[in-house]
């Protein structure tokens, strides 16, 4: 389990999904092979498997552990939802928050922001375009992800496909709170697409199927590594 | 744990909810205290932890653990939701559908028991009169909880409130389909109420926090077990 | 305005959707070239207009108007719900309930069931495979409408794809209930389409894109009443 | 039907929610006597009347008529979804948007923003508190009518419970966006209400009940209209 101060960046974090190669063992073996890669190069890697994963990869791997969700609910009675004091316990030290296969209603993100907070969980808001950013913005997370659907899991990056998004993502969203750290999703499969993600003004990425279902994930979480090293 | 045949009867189902009583480390207390009175009556009890907990429950105690809920999806591209294989390769032997706290759709429900079933889990579909109930028998779960939301947490047991209710649910549903195991929830605190919930004709109960609440769960456990014996 | 007897069998069904072909002016002329071929054939031709809609159709023309939708609300403090009294008051006198465009939960199917029922409306309620059709038949719908949702919009009719979904649907719910009428929808563009659908034991049709994007609605709707006549 | 200039301030807008006073005939009622106190005190005053009595309503008075409620959805195969261009069509000249009684995801309210503005509707976006506030602003609404979900209908003004949620907000809205006009609700029932709400530095007020329930809405509405003028 890892406690570390609770900013890294550049970040690469590793949306788990429901994919059928990182449930189980094999989350347990992906989160080992990005240790291993995070290690080498000094990149921090962050990881956001299955509810069900967290703890067993927490307690396996010093790297930072994210729930995929957040309910924003009070410990109490409630059936079937994500608590943060669960999560927290766990061994999360982080959660995304308004995925697009997950989003939330406005109030709710505001009350799970604060949640989170309030066990000391870093958040990562995900954002469909650079309005929409700008409004997360004021809600005060520690991250906020660009991450235009109509381009997750394509392999075409937004930093490419739609950059204007991702450079006025980052204005609007420095101009309402320097803090809040950008990161870019959607598409990214390359080196090249983090390089460009980077110098589009960016800290990090968020990715799934691009290291998930990579034939060969330690190579591409290398390359990734290694392109936030270049920029 | 456990790999027990698939049916258990009577049931007792302990739903931890988001109670901040039964989370992380609590919740392996409470489990093993579960597990004590199980080995001491010979009474089934079932443990339904946040999805955080279950691989740990599973592993530490020999009872059949449950999911709080389940997505109809099959693996794939999805964030933050509850996926069959997750909570199979977790150790989950089975899961709650439909709770009144966290209510589905009506092919959702349908889609969510098959998914259920192709990993071997069974499911008890949660219900809040006695026409749902009927309704929910056709899509063939392995329970099915007849719980008046209006109950829960009361104190009030549906058995003494609302009986025909209960009895109507076991008509309606045996009727349907002789194979589907009729539990009892709802307000359900003393060993009074499980007598006067298997007199109904149900076969186990659904409770929260009865249990996990109680200054003394292994005495009110022990309550409840004793209660199913002297029927 | 209509207050005919409550059951009309065969009966065209036609969903306006949120077609811009159907809406406001052009909502009213299509309901008028409805009524027109009604009256022509003497088959009985539903209309489900857009909420605002509704009290102009109800009207200007003598056929059964359909709500899409309804909340299962009582007269209170809501927003933007579809009140079952609002929808009587404007002249409907039914409505659809769980499109597969607008699933809902199980017992909000039955609580909107119940609620329409007090104010006198006939239910339609859409399924999308044979169990959950009798499933939704015991909760006592005038109508059930079998939809598989992957055909709508099409153009191949479920009487001919998946014409085993219609038998049993046909054989369940009849078996539940004898009173229950079952409709068939999704992908019907054509009078053959109609005729195979009653053949297989349906006694209508539920039809969109079909009638309200065919160039000359007037000439399907005719043909599709005349197919119901031939059987 | 009115098609003025698209804002009008100060505004007292009267959300008729499902209220069993204010459907059908007695929306009608309640609307005219709003019209005539708008045209007896110059005092502009918007209605938000149920989909079903939008076209009656708009035809019918001189005053702005609101949606309670807008999808974002283009025109096509949707079904029990509130269409921009149906409103439009109906008469209405705006709607409400997240309304705390019909919670949005925050791209949805980006979405039907921008719906909105495409068939000129002007948009009215509710929110919880201070930081919400900010946040949609950032989305170009035209009105945002900040309203503490826990105060609604009690009778208990927001400008007197939490004056600070209400000033904050309309820092930082104004901050954000001067064009942005920012309203207040929840517990409005008298002329004091009024009075402090506007003092605040809001420019109208959102009421439900207070008006629809009023023994004498007609009384209520002029106390309401001549509170505005005497600030």
């Amino acid at each position: 389990m890892i406690r570390l101060p609770r900013l890294w960046t550049p970040l690469i974090l590793v949306n788990f999904k429901a994919y059928i190669e990182s449930v189980g063992g094999k989350a347990l073996e992906l989160a080992k092979k990005a240790e291993k890669i995070s290690n080498q190069t000094g990149v921090c890697i962050g990881l956001a498997p299955q509810y069900t994963d967290i703890n067993q990869i927490a307690e396996a791997v010093s790297l930072p552990v994210f729930s995929q969700h957040l309910d924003p609910i009070m410990p109490g009675s409630h059936t079937g939802q994500v608590l943060a004091e669960a999560l927290e316990t766990a061994g999360a030290i982080g959660t995304l928050i308004n995925h697009s296969e997950k989003r939330m209603r406005l109030a709710r993100i505001d009350a799970a922001i604060q949640r989170a907070r309030e066990v000391n969980l870093v958040t990562v808001v995900c954002t469909n375009n650079e309005n929409v950013s700008a409004s997360a913005a004021y809600l005060k997370p520690t991250y906020i992800a660009i991450e235009p659907p109509e381009l997750i899991g394509t392999g075409i990056p937004v930093s490419q496909a739609k950059p204007d998004i991702v450079t006025e993502t980052v204005k609007l969203v420095k101009k309402i709170n320097t803090e809040v750290i950008v990161l870019c999703g959607a598409g990214i499969t390359k080196g090249d697409d983090v390089v460009s993600a980077l110098k589009l003004g960016t800290q990090g990425i968020l990715v799934a199927s691009g290291v998930v279902k990579a034939k060969e994930p330690s190579k591409i979480l290398l390359e990734f590594a290694e392109a936030t090293l270049s920029v």
